[in-house]
C-alpha cells in the first residue's frame, strides 16, 4: 500500500493542471448558526460538478506514467462516471463507462457529453463488478475503481491540500461518506498537511454502513440504504476501511430531513448549489455544536450535480 | 445634476467597507453556447443577495457626510427594501420600508431580519408613494428612493468598476432594466473607465417600458407588466431615463421562455443560483449572437433572492 506524503504530493502536482483549483467560500449567517467559522470547500465548482474528478484525473496520470493504455473502463451510476469520461478526454483515451441501465437521463447524459461510451448492465453491484471486468479484459482498457484505488483515494484528498494552504489553522475538517474515497484522501492530507487537525465523516443515517462498520471493526456492506443523499449509497472498500479507522476521529449520521434543510439554508444563503449528499456535512456540522462550536471547521462541499426537476422543496 | 467621474469614485470609496467586494465567475459551458468569453460580476454573492445594497450603502453615506439623520424610508416590495434595512443598520439608523401588503413572506422575513420596520400599503403606485412621504415626514426619515436617486445610481454602478478593474478589455457589458438604476449605474461606470464599452440593458418582453421609452423619446410607465422576472417591473424614472437615452447602445428584449431556459443553464452549469431578473441579461446574450459573438462581455447577475418554492422549473 501507498499511502505515505509523497504520494499525496505527487498526486497533487499530477492532478493541478487538470482540475479547478475551486474556491473556498465563507458565509457569516451559517458561521451565526453554528457558533463556529465554516471554510466551505467548493468542489461544486469543480470540472463535471464534483470532486471525483481529482480522483479520475490522478488515477490517470498514475496510469500514464508508465505504460499509457488507449481506454479505461469503470462503473459507476454517478458523477465518477462522468469525471472518468473527460478525464480521460482531456488524455485522448476512450472510457467504457458501466452504469446501471436505472441510472438517471441526466447521470447519462453527462457521461456522453464528455465523450464516454456506456455500457448497460443489471442495476446489482456483482452485475455491475461482473461487467466492468468483460469490457475492460475485451477492451484491454485498466479498471479504476470509484472510491476503492489507492491513486484515486490520493487524488480526492488534493481538495484538503487546497483548503489547508489557505487556512492552515483549522481544527476539523468534514467530508460526506460513500465508499471512502473522499473522506480517506481527506484524512490522509489532514495527517500529513494539517496541524493537528480532526477529521470527521457524514453519514446518512439511512445508509449508515461506515459507521456500522467502525462499531463492528470489520467492513458491514450497505444494504438496502434509504436516503435523499444518492452519492452516498456505496459500501466501503479494503483501503478504504483501514485509513477511516486509524484517521477519522469519529462518523456522525445524519437524518435526511436535517440534510434538506442544511441544503436549503446554504442555497439561500450562499447562493449556491450543493446536492444532496454535500449538505449532510453541512447538517453534520449544524447538528454537534458540542463538537464543532468556536471550532474553525473546513466543510468538503463535494458536490452541485441536482436533478433540478426533482428537488426537494 | 451629479453625474461626473469624480462622484463614481466617491460612491466606490464610500461603499468599498460596507459591502462585499463580490467574484467575477467564467464558465466554459456558456462560452460555447454564446460563442463569446463571458464574464459574471456575481451581485447574487452580494450583502441582501443583490446588487441593491450598493445604491442603498452609497445613498445612506451621502446623508450622513451632511447631516446625518436617525432614521431613513423607503417603498420597495423587493432587494432594495432588505438592502436599506441592513445599509440603515450597519449605521445605526432605524430604516422605515413600505411595502404593499402583496409582498411575499420571504421579503417580509429579510427586511425583518435586517432590522428594517415595515409599513403596509396598497399594492399601488401611488398608495406606496404617499404612505412613503407620509412616513417620512412623520419620522423625520428622509426618503431614498429605489432606482432614482442619483447616489443609489452612483452606487449600483459600483459593480461594473469593480468588474472593469478585473477584466479592462471588455467589449460589451448588459445588465437587466428595472426601474434603471442598475443600467443607468452600468452605463455612467462604462462610460468613464472602460475602454470604449458598449453598455447594453436586457428588458422581459412582458415589462418592456424602457424598449419603448427609447422609441418614443420619453418615459412610457409600465402598464400590466408580466414577466416572471420580478425585479423588472417598475418603470424608469426621471434620472434613469435620460442617462439610458445618452449612454445604452440598445435595450435588448427577451421572452419569458428563454429567461426561464438561460436561468437552468446557470444553475446547472455555475452552480449558482441567480433569480429570474439576472436570467433576463444572461438570455439576451445567448440570443444574440450578431451582437456578442466573439466579443468579451460583462454580465451583471444583479441578485440571487429566489423563492425555491415556486420555481419556474
Amino acid at each position: 500500500m501507498i499511502l505515505g506524503r509523497d504520494d499525496r504530493l505527487a498526486a497533487r502536482q499530477r492532478v493541478a493542471p487538470r482540475i479547478h483549483r475551486t474556491p473556498v467560500l465563507t458565509c457569516d449567517g451559517l458561521d451565526r448558526r453554528a457558533a463556529a467559522r465554516l471554510f466551505f470547500k467548493c468542489e461544486n465548482f469543480q470540472k463535471t460538478g464534483s470532486f471525483k474528478m481529482r480522483g479520475a484525473s490522478n488515477a490517470l496520470g498514475v496510469l500514464c506514467e508508465s505504460d499509457p493504455p488507449t481506454a479505461v473502463a469503470t462503473h459507476s451510476s454517478g458523477n465518477f462516471a462522468a469525471a472518468l469520461a473527460l478525464a480521460a478526454r482531456l488524455r485522448g483515451l476512450s472510457a467504457f463507462i458501466v452504469m446501471p441501465r436505472t441510472a438517471t437521463a441526466a447521470k447519462r447524459d453527462a457521461v456522453r457529453e464528455y465523450g464516454g461510451k456506456i455500457i448497460e448492465c443489471d442495476p446489482t453491484l456483482e452485475a455491475r463488478e461482473t461487467t466492468a471486468a468483460e469490457v475492460s479484459a475485451r477492451e484491454g482498457a485498466p479498471l479504476v475503481h470509484p472510491h476503492n484505488d489507492l491513486p484515486v483515494i490520493a487524488g480526492q484528498g488534493t481538495a484538503t491540500m487546497e483548503l489547508l494552504d489557505e487556512e492552515p489553522d483549522l481544527d476539523a475538517v468534514i467530508a460526506p461518506v460513500g465508499g471512502g474515497g473522499l473522506i480517506s484522501g481527506t484524512a490522509l492530507a489532514a495527517h500529513y498537511f494539517g496541524r493537528d487537525v480532526k477529521v470527521y465523516g457524514a453519514e446518512p443515517a439511512g445508509a449508515d454502513d461506515a459507521f456500522r462498520s467502525l462499531q463492528a471493526g470489520r467492513i458491514v456492506p450497505s444494504v438496502d440504504p434509504d436516503t435523499i443523499a444518492d452519492g452516498l449509497l456505496t459500501s466501503l472498500g479494503p483501503n478504504t476501511f483501514p485509513i477511516i479507522q486509524q484517521h477519522v476521529e469519529a462518523i456522525l449520521r445524519v437524518e435526511d430531513s436535517d440534510t434538506i434543510a442544511a441544503m436549503r439554508a446554504v442555497w439561500m444563503r450562499m447562493k449556491i448549489i450543493i446536492e444532496p449528499s454535500s449538505a449532510v456535512a453541512v447538517a453534520a456540522v449544524l447538528n454537534r455544536p458540542d463538537l464543532f462550536e468556536g471550532r474553525r471547521v473546513g466543510i468538503i462541499v463535494s458536490g452541485g450535480n441536482v436533478d433540478l426537476g426533482r428537488l426537494p422543496f
